[in-house]
């Protein structure tokens, strides 16, 4: 994501200033725990996505600063949210907020990130962008209600699994693209953007799920293994169960019944038998694909600078190791 | 509340049409969890304010309709995350959601209902009302907050109680009465419809925090003591406290260090030394005296069968005994 980084690196600048001044509060406790969320950091490839996409769109004004900053705050608060709900003891290679602050903290303070998020496209003042972003997060929290029905159940689709990834996760990359076609008034190019940033997203999800059951700890920055302790049943796994023998699947299912109970050495048997029936591999070949339609959606856009370091991105998502 | 009941009655009707549309989903959870929500009622007095409000300034069309739902939706999705905060075990008389279904469903669900609001504003599309129900809701999330870190502080002043009653309640009761104006396009009635609502939902808040110590369990609907069990510092306590003996003190301070373990004894105890120091008058004459500032702003307004309407409304929330 180098390409990427470094073409939007000086209005990311002010957009990490926004958030700054933004999450200010005499309430220490948003401020303390929205610094220690900003400190964590993380990719921002959501935000860097709007930005990038305003640039491709030849916008030269500065509303797509404040709209990639209200697209980090969504994100934060679905974070803040979603640590509540799968009690991770680890995200960003960082103590999760709700570890340090407790859940009732974690639950408001994404609230607070989410009104903010929601002034700001106010005082941005386009109902376009107020119409994507608040669809975004409808899906995203429908996505993500959809995911906690559909939890342990090993026997779900990849029809229903690909849904649930493309409301929680690709809904914001797809918004995020969007955005750079409104504040840029390409508005023919919204859909192309639109494409691309679902493509990505899903895509990105894809890896993701891959790299928690493969990926090298240090890495990852987070622990290995999270979503089989939380019972989410997610492609790899799928893939494991459907091909595994009758022992295999008493096995994951006995895991899925009982995942409070998951310990290291159920989780190494898992990895191994996800390793036979090569679940990781049918998970980032699946991800290569959407990778792709991410490209093809990228080659209706002009050429430029930025659509470059947007298909490097697509690129850098797929084969990532963190 | 019955005039103002019967003055909105139809235009509920179709508010309580418009919710149960917009929570229908394929999603089972966000159906059943919303029906559950919306079955248990409640009295429905902050769309009640919208639609009369929009009566009083005169309004004939229906944006009115929509816009009540937003302000239940918000409403409810922060009883939903509230409930995920204290582990309230009845609400409303119902067991409350997060029992029945769990914290992770009452978080995701908030959400949901929280986006769904912005959407049906969005679709309003007026930048106005987008601003007043997205202030209002950064308000009381930052409220909610506040609270949380003033939480077992016997120490706290009026002033710091009174912030954060004005942010968690009143200022939903005043931006669903600020709305009213404006659909009804009456700019100037907008700050006075505002102040109403505000001390309303202060006085409003207060007769509840009164309540949970006094009231009977059967007319409430809800166990009795919840506040002092979550360690959440009202007016009435903090009366005992600042009046209580060495003794007392010490009592109080033992309870809010051990909130965890406080057993009906302890809570017996609370209320009689509430009772010896005049704790619950002196919170309902505070009440008395913001739902005469809410009598106030009404009068600044036409008179109607709407303002009759809302100060009874006014009358009720002081005497209210549940």
């Amino acid at each position: 994501m180098e390409a990427l980084r470094r073409l939007v690196e000086p209005d990311m600048a002010r957009v990490n200033q926004l958030i700054t001044e933004h999450v200010k509060s005499d309430i220490t406790l948003i401020s303390d725990l929205a610094t220690h969320l900003i400190a964590a950091g993380g990719k921002r490839i959501r935000p860097s996505l709007t930005l990038a996409s305003a640039l491709l769109c030849g916008y030269k004004g500065t509303r797509h600063v404040r709209l990639a900053a209200c697209v980090e705050f969504i994100h934060t608060a679905t974070l803040l949210h979603d640590d509540v709900v799968d009690a991770s003891a680890l995200r960003r290679g960082a103590a999760t907020a709700n570890a340090l602050w407790g859940n009732k903290t974690s639950v408001l303070v994404g609230d607070f990130l989410l009104s903010r998020a929601f002034q700001l496209m106010v005082a941005d003042g386009s109902l376009d962008v107020l119409s994507i972003l608040s669809d975004a997060a409808a899906t995203i929290s429908a996505g993500e209600v959809k995911q906690l029905m559909v939890s342990h159940d090993l026997a779900i689709t990849e029809e229903v699994y690909l849904e649930v990834i493309g409301a929680k996760t690709a809904a914001l990359f797809a918004a995020a693209a969007e955005l750079g076609a409104v504040v840029g008034a390409q508005p023919q190019m919204r859909t192309a953007l639109r494409e691309f940033g679902d493509a990505l997203g899903i895509a990105f999800q894809l890896v993701d799920d891959a790299l928690d059951y493969q990926a090298r700890e240090e890495d990852l920055g987070k622990a290995i293994g999270d979503d089989f302790r939380d019972g989410k049943v997610t492609l790899p796994l799928m893939v494991a169960y459907r091909e595994g023998s009758q022992e295999a699947r008493s096995f994951f299912e006995n895991c899925m019944e009982h995942a409070d109970t998951i310990g290291a050495g159920d989780l190494a048997r898992a990895q191994q038998l996800i390793r036979s029936s090569q679940g990781v591999e049918y998970t980032l070949a699946l991800a290569a694909r959407y990778g792709e339609k991410a490209q093809q959606a990228l080659m209706q856009l002009p050429a430029s600078s930025a659509r470059d370091a947007l298909s490097e991105t697509v690129a850098f998502s797929i084969q990532r190791g963190y």
